[in-house]
């Protein structure tokens, strides 16, 4: 089934009814941030925003939409009015997909009507965090692997058609190869990476009847399974098949591993290849991989040239969620702020300025109001994306977004490179201004 | 994007074109299970076969999909043309959506042509896992909150659209209540719940402006989201404002606490009612909310009715993943066997037999071969509702559903309601003529 306008949280549709009963079209201000860092996460990566900006485009009520509002009962014939000549008119501000961010630095601010900007809420939100989430995690695994091939693998775990297809592009977009998926690389032009399963293997009366079948049918640089049965076995086999497909003009691409102990099977296996003369045939692994068995693999010097990452990625299993949140900063022209215990905010329309180091690295990041002076030598992160509902500009391509996020990988301080939580965490500052502003909304009356 | 017929892992084509050249059609047998279960679940629930069952009822390929297999290269003809004109046309095998199930039992089968039963994998996967996921999670909540009322709040977090969705539908099959997300109550039927953001409350002069503007819009027993400010605070002023509602015959429903201490503010809360004579309302707590946390909160015995549970349970934050698989079990009549370490497999077509206790309980689970005959007393718990590629009958209500799957919780021993892993965990036995069959194929060349 299609998302339609109602993927939202039905209180979306019992507030907006008041606001319109209550007359209350004053400009709104919400902003999409982290409130915290996980632990294990010492940055993170903005992604989703070309999705975010296709749903306010195209966000539109049909029929089926406004009948199922109206048998719920309770909703006012002048809110289904309204939806049903819905169209966003609002302003996004954002940071450019691939840039890092750390805790309470607004990702994307929505200035619009009331009604407007309140409603898109939890799709935005849906679509964003989780698109966040798996650059978040793509960004470690490609920290863990420099100059290796890594392939998202995750489809199958992943949470649904939409985690499968948004995981393969964020994490290209965090500097994957590509991905396993077909329709994602298709739809978002993405390399695309497979060879064979181990049911392909079994399918045949024998592996090796079935490496060369595969390899007739698929010649341009295969990669066989050889883990199906007995791993170094398998790779012994392999000089004879290349013998007969060389004769034919079929040149072996690698072989893939994807169970037991991985750095132990890929010593011997890279080891039976050179004895083999067979030095051109990677070495690829897969089976249950993330950044730190990645890590682990590469730190024991295992002779591995490229990693299927699949459901530790597409879930992204040591933080299967952030704590992201789109609050209200501004309605009407003044500040609000949400002081639930532990989950305070820090009101008005926000801007985050960034400055670099002599070295080029990430120096000094200050969470200050929209209309504070840029402290000296920083630069905003936040620009301005959409006016009246329309993008200001066509969207960067995928692959220039890959090349901004890859420089801003540039500019990630060694601290904050590794896999463990950094001991010394980067956090931004909140303006003299900003603090001053939220004193002042704490000791008014509500 | 619509998943396409291209939501798959691209190894599926390349598989699929070496089956087709070599002429392989022979009926093959996969079934999808669960290898163990993570020690943070003593029991899982089958879910998602409704959606199995649409997929590959209706997968099929146009023209673009077929564009872009032709432009990638490598795939024949042949291959083209069979995936123009796909249709499934194979059998299925699978436990009722709600059965309770456990490590190395099949909860669903498919026997057809191998190109299409190998094909189908992916997304069957990927359909099947997440439900089962997410229902599994549900259950253990709704076990620990017995009497309570149970909304799936994850939407903004979920992972995607499609998640979000699923997840909707998998909580309400495990006994939830219902859904804040109004396009799955609209698509699945379930019931919605939902009343106010903090940002309305926000958006409003005064909390007191913003409660009773509200209530004059949604007078049906509305509740109100307290703890914006100052919770108790909030609360304190409710007897004025319910007096000045009466007046005009609206009764407010009860408070939504979301932040702080919950069991602490539950019982001030409750207090201040109960004393102002406003008993009949209802104290309903939401914010990161879990299984774990809510069995703390009532085994303090926090007066709390209903609880709204979110990120955990859309993500099944806990254990974000199953270790699903979907694996060939048999190709043209002959049994197969995967033996990678520590992924081996149990070979052949199987169904599951399980014998219920005196008490109604689970007593026994055997995992053996399909055309063994079933332990007196042992019924089967897989049944064909696929043949030809369709349906053999309607779906079941979502509701018949739920009341199947309830009644499965009846047969749950005590040993295994806990949150905690159990001491004695559930297994199913694998039969001797099953283990049997395993030697023999360990023993053959391969």
């Amino acid at each position: 089934m299609t998302p339609s306008a109602l993927l939202a949280d039905f209180y979306q549709l019992t507030m907006l009814d008041a606001y319109l009963r209550e007359g209350m079209h004053g400009p709104a201000v919400f902003e999409l941030f982290v409130r915290r860092l996980p632990p294990q996460r010492n940055f993170l990566v903005a992604a989703g925003l070309e999705q975010a900006l296709d749903f306010l485009e195209q966000l539109s009520f049909g029929d089926a939409e406004i009948g199922w509002l109206e048998r719920q009962g309770g909703f006012s014939q002048q809110l289904l009015d309204y939806l049903r000549h819905w169209r966003f008119k609002g302003e996004v501000h954002a940071m450019p997909e691939g840039t890092l961010f750390f805790a309470d630095e607004p990702v994307l601010r929505i200035t619009a009507p009331l009604p407007q900007a309140q409603f898109v809420e939890s799709r935005l939100l849906n679509i964003v965090h989780f698109q966040t989430l798996i650059a978040s995690k793509a960004a470690r695994a490609v920290l863990a692997a420099p100059g290796r091939l890594l392939v998202d693998f995750g489809m199958r775990r992943a949470h649904g058609a939409e985690a499968a297809l948004f995981a393969a592009r964020a994490s290209y977009l965090a500097g994957f190869a590509g991905t396993a998926t077909a329709q994602a690389a298709m739809h978002f032009g993405l390399p695309v990476f497979g060879t064979m399963a181990h049911s392909f293997v079994q399918a045949h009366a024998s592996e090796s009847a079935a490496f060369e079948a595969f390899a007739r049918s698929r010649p341009k640089r295969p990669v066989l399974l050889v883990d199906t049965y007995d791993t170094e076995a398998a790779v012994a086999a392999l000089p004879a098949l290349a013998g007969r497909l060389a004769a034919d003009g079929i040149c072996l691409g690698g072989v893939r591993l994807d169970s037991g102990d991985l750095a132990a099977h890929a010593r011997a296996v890279r080891r039976l290849l050179d004895d083999a003369g067979l030095r051109q045939l990677t070495v690829f692994a897969s089976g249950n991989l993330d950044e730190y068995r990645i890590a682990q693999l590469l730190a024991d010097a295992a002779p591995i040239d490229g990693f299927g990452v699949g459901t530790a990625l597409d879930t992204s299993a040591d933080v299967p969620a952030l704590d992201a949140v789109f609050k209200l900063q501004s309605y009407a022209g003044q500040a609000r702020r949400k002081r639930s215990e532990g989950k305070a905010t820090w009101p008005g329309a926000k801007q985050v300025a960034r400055r670099l180091g002599g070295d080029g690295c990430l120096m000094h990041d200050s969470v200050q109001l929209e209309d504070e002076a840029l402290p000296p030598g920083s630069a905003p992160l936040l620009q301005a994306v959409m006016r009246g509902g329309r993008r200001l500009a066509p969207s960067p391509a995928l692959d220039a977004v890959r090349a901004h996020h890859a420089a801003q990988m540039g500019t990630l301080p060694r601290r904050l490179r590794g896999l463990a939580p950094a001991e010394q965490p980067f956090t931004a500052e909140i303006s003299a201004r900003l603090q001053a502003l939220a004193r002042e909304l704490d000791a008014a009356p509500h």
